[in-house]
């Protein structure tokens, strides 16, 4: 039997979501727990790899198993075994040509950025905080540039082993509720930091250091450091993963 | 000098506000860096007792000191000796009349409830976790009943030493966004637990248990027991404090 779950996590007590030796990650907690439900031993796959603090709304998690358990009771059971900090909150059956990263069709990022004056400490772990004051409007003229297909590289961390920079973004928009400003980007595929330097590089229109058309310019020099800085991990959610 | 502070804190690894033998508190930890910060023991006074768990957005906190710093520079200079999950947004100067608790002249509390099918891990430790879709507009429909000055003995934890049970209320709201129900509660005064007893109440009506029109009995009766449970701390934020 394939299944897919479709998993929720605060990520601040984690080095992310992929297994290590020795440092404790999310995909080590879920496999943890499926073991022990299912009584064997479980290996699971993710859609998506997330950095240490990041954190996951709807993270793809695949594996093979069998089980009498209906696949619709499937949260029910397992949550129990997971910490408080990561919830399935779906599971369904896929066919065998279910892949858990060549089947996703497209993602969704959640970036949140605190602007205010000072921080909210309830806030620290879920958002980057902003002193200055960002102008929104001018973040929001920026989006347009960055949606098509285009070489990312310029947006992609040194030391990536991807063998293409290029990528498509179908939407990006930003919104702002109170003090709290939220970027959504959604896109067939991520380089390495690729959300988190596109908020910096908004970020620095909205403080006014770059302007919105800037932002095709530095796509296309290619150039990593034409584009903002990478910004904490804290303010990212892995929002979405859309599958074939 | 008379110095009144604007804290925010995150309650979740704090037993409360009030300073206690042998278990943290959010009072202690201020004391701990004004009288690190301006070299002499300290002691503050909140307007408000908050229980473990509960957190504060704008929690007032008075006391004198003798210090050269500029007033609008004060919470620059304290913060970088709090730990992260307090924060210190705001201190004016206040006269030698002021009085942390008397001088209040109303305060609005919110409590936050999360009403999805499960859990989001993100919000464990700031929201009321609901399972049962509630009904937002009988919520909404109960809020009347609870304005103005009524006897809330119904709404006040057992053991409570008040002189009186007699409070008012001059604001009570509901408002949805997205799965987050979100209750701002504005009175002179709240008794022990109140705050949490009317969202459990609430609660009760959003599930269908009680109807709106019932809170106007449940008052009446003044018995405990005929108001809801007592909800979780985690739910509850001390919003606002608004002085004479």
């Amino acid at each position: 039997m394939n299944i897919l779950l479709t998993v929720a996590y605060d990520g601040t007590n984690y080095f992310g979501w992929q297994k290590q030796k020795e440092r404790i990650s999310v995909q080590q907690k879920v496999e943890e727990a499926l073991s022990r439900l299912l009584k064997n031993d479980i290996s699971v796959r993710g859609a998506s790899r997330t950095d240490t603090g990041v954190h996951a709304l709807e993270q793809g998690v695949f594996f093979k198993a069998e089980t009498t358990i209906p696949i619709n009771k499937f949260p029910f059971a397992i949550n129990p075994f997971l910490p408080e900090d990561i919830v399935v909150s779906k599971a369904v059956e896929v066919d065998d040509n279910f892949h858990p990263q060549y089947s996703v069709l497209k993602k969704t990022y959640e970036y949140k950025i605190l602007n205010s004056r000072f921080k909210i400490p309830q806030l620290r772990n879920y958002t980057e905080f902003v002193h200055n004051e960002l102008d929104i409007e001018k973040m929001q003229k920026s989006c347009r540039f960055f949606v098509g297909e285009h070489d990312f590289k310029a947006f992609c961390a040194a030391g990536s082993t991807a063998k293409t920079t290029i990528r498509t973004i179908y939407d990006l928009t930003v919104q702002k509720n109170n003090n709290i400003i939220s970027i959504y980007v959604t896109g067939n595929g991520f380089l390495y930091n690729m959300v988190r330097i596109i908020a910096g590089t908004l970020i620095y229109v909205g403080e006014g250091k770059i302007k919105p058309e800037d932002i095709k310019y530095i796509i296309e020099s290619k150039d990593r450091k034409k584009a903002g800085k990478t910004v904490s991990p804290n303010g990212l959610t892995l929002f979405k993963v859309c599958y074939i």
